[in-house]
């Protein structure tokens, strides 16, 4: 049997244990989850009384926003570079 | 008093009503939280029996973990774009 390049990393975000199944390193899914746990703080800092679900919901949907933002910024420059290559 | 920018759109996800305040239009809101429920759709397929809050935490990892990857690879775009513009 093929050896799985799988790992399963368990990590912590709003006090309760997650384990995450990838393949990336140890490292990379710990930073991973605090930014997500930060976040997940930050955004109850100005939702006082939103219970966990509603508050894990709202992180995703504002890193769903950073990511697409990012990902217009990348494709912008991307296409400048593809320019600047035909010319 | 100066009118706020800030708009206050109503999108649903997985089931849920949540009120996104913030600078975006409604099109870029409705895109996002889109992506979101799909996202949280996808990670139950995977997880059946995780609760909501759980799936939602998932999902927010998920996206961040998309983030940082896309942030490496922008940084390293802008990097080179940097040392052809110095060369």
């Amino acid at each position: 049997m093929k050896k799985s390049n799988k790992s399963r990393i368990t990590v912590k975000i709003y006090n309760r244990s997650y384990t995450i199944v990838g393949e990336e390193n140890k490292e990379h899914i710990d930073l991973v989850a605090n930014l997500v746990d930060e976040k997940m703080r930050e955004i109850r800092q100005a939702n006082q009384g939103f219970d966990t679900t509603r508050l894990a919901v709202l992180t995703a949907v504002n890193v769903m926003n950073d990511y697409v933002k990012l990902k217009e910024k990348y494709n912008t420059l991307q296409d400048s570079i593809k320019r600047d290559e035909e010319n």
